[in-house]
């Protein structure tokens, strides 16, 4: 397939082209995926998120800018993916960010997507762990995944990280606080941006109590997922992966403070997965959440191509009218389609 | 069911047990949800979204006092949901909300229900319906849905209801507004609380500005679950909802201020609602997203229990390894499990 060749080969183009065949779920989209898939598990995935005030965007580009910086052959390809699933509104500001980056739009070793794709929360997940799949199997070393906000979105987003940063700045209100209790737990670096501002002081005082108050033990295989299918094998225990305790870190992005110790701290994170099993724990957990979410999407596409023309439609009548309760309509569609036999094509 | 005859006669106890049983999920709780949902449908139900820090306990509070005012019998019965699916520190200060609440607490005509499990939102969304089934079931005139925070999750579960107040306060910051985009479009009312501070003006013409900036028209309709089952039947038309535009109140929910013309506007968009069909048409939504997700759990469960000892494992690995691509995988699970053929028990 050409533009999978062309991908391997290093074409921007071609990587661009997949990527929105792939964003867009199209048939070529998805053989593409499963023709670059044996070519990925290489790069480094670290998630970027925070709510908006926070100048991660710009920590985003002075990290993918470090990496960027003349080492000889230890220099590393980075990709940036930045997704926004709150709001139409940010499309426009995302980029805007971006295009102010000329330095890093220029170079050929950094490759930069943004994902304003609106839409269900699963779908944006799904949508972006394959973007991340190709820009892996492309050769970039390190992709730098940034989301906005700070909700339930997010967390599920950056998951798909081996490191996660949350990323916190003084000044944003207790009501940032609130949110953040549940993000810390996903947090492998935490990062004060914005340290030259006043309160520096109090908000790493603030992450540090939370830290505290958090469990010691990380939450990330604990599954969450919608679809727990075999449950025993799925929920790694957290127990098995030895303890990693956050950093608390400060940063001033505009003016690069901060930024070789924050990649120390990724690196060090690397290497504390990499010791500990952790590296394969945390893909292992998301190949899985992908593997029930296609098996999830397959099972449904195969029962409704066997559904009588208006059979659905009529059993949410029936809810309407209070003839049948969900389950009950779900038993007469299950009856309609004779059974839950379904051909396999 | 000595249960559900109990919820029907009036029985508190009995609904709050049957509550737990159907937020477990637990055989005797599904069994309920089918007897009840008969006697379902004639609540207005209400979900109150918005930041922490605006003051929306206060102000359900203060909702639900107004109705319970004494009118003959035009006092309308109320429910009271607290849903905070974003951390397990905050179940806390719920419960210590309500409990300062003592005289609605006392009052046999409101019901109170927290709901601080943590969890998947898919799941979370699902309990919240459930209970709020029962609690319609049981009578209630008027069942407020209220939700922690500004996220995806709190939108998904502000779809459980026939109306939607979003809440905002002065002084929260600019922050919180790139947050509100996403939400403002689920609003039906919007609620300035805490108007009685410095820069009620700004956040008033912040959100109008918004407001403008939005689409017109409501994009409730527009399906954004995971699961689209037969999409040319469940994307109802949004242009077949004729346009409410959201009204922007000032409340001061400690004292009282504006509570009477929030309940008035929340009647307003009920009429709304059903002079335009509008209310069947959200009613409907609301029906076959839960349809589609039971769909999707009996469908998985089938399959699940047809799949032959560590196959799942074996495949999982060899994703990790590389073996296999997702797509691949799920093909070969469909093959163990001979087909998508499934029986019906």
């Amino acid at each position: 397939m050409d533009l999978v060749q062309g991908i391997l080969a290093g074409d921007r183009l071609a990587l661009a082209r997949t990527l929105t065949q792939v964003e867009n779920g199209t048939a070529e989209g998805k053989s593409a995926l499963s023709l670059l898939f044996p070519h990925t598990g290489k790069a480094h995935l670290v998630g970027v998120t925070g709510a908006s005030g926070t100048g991660k965007s710009s920590l985003v580009n002075q990290l993918a800018r470090y990496y960027r910086m003349p080492a000889g052959e230890s220099t590393r390809r980075v990709a940036i993916v930045a997704v926004d699933p709150t709001s139409p509104f940010t499309g426009g500001a995302i980029l805007g960010d971006r295009i102010r980056m000329r330095d890093l739009a220029g170079d050929p070793g950094v490759f930069i997507r943004s994902m304003a794709t609106r839409g269900s929360l699963g779908g944006i997940a799904s949508a972006t762990s394959a973007v991340v799949q190709v820009l892996d199997a492309a050769g970039y070393d390190l992709i730098l995944i940034e989301t906005v906000g700070a909700g339930q979105s997010e967390v599920d987003i950056a998951r798909l990280a081996h490191t996660t940063l949350v990323v916190e700045a003084p000044g944003l209100g207790d009501d940032i606080q609130a949110i953040k209790a549940g993000i810390l737990e996903i947090a492998d670096v935490l990062v004060v941006n914005k340290a030259d501002l006043p309160g520096v002081e109090n908000t790493e005082r603030a992450l540090r109590g939370s830290l505290n108050l958090a469990h010691p033990v990380p939450h990330r295989f604990i599954h969450h997922g919608k679809l727990e299918i075999i449950p025993e094998q799925s929920a790694v225990s957290a127990a098995s992966e030895p303890l990693w305790v956050p950093p608390i870190l400060r940063t001033v992005a505009l003016d690069g403070t901060g930024i070789p110790k924050l990649a120390d701290a990724i690196a060090d994170h690397r290497a504390h997965l990499e010791t500990t099993g952790g590296w394969e724990q945390r893909v292992r957990w998301r190949l899985q959440t992908e593997l029930d979410q296609l098996l999830q999407t397959t099972l449904v596409e195969g029962f409704r191509s066997r559904l009588p023309a208006g059979a659905y439609e009529q059993a949410v009548q029936d809810m309407l009218e209070r003839r049948l309760s969900p389950f009950q309509a779900v038993e007469k569609l299950v009856d309609g389609a004779g059974g839950l036999i379904t051909e396999h094509t």
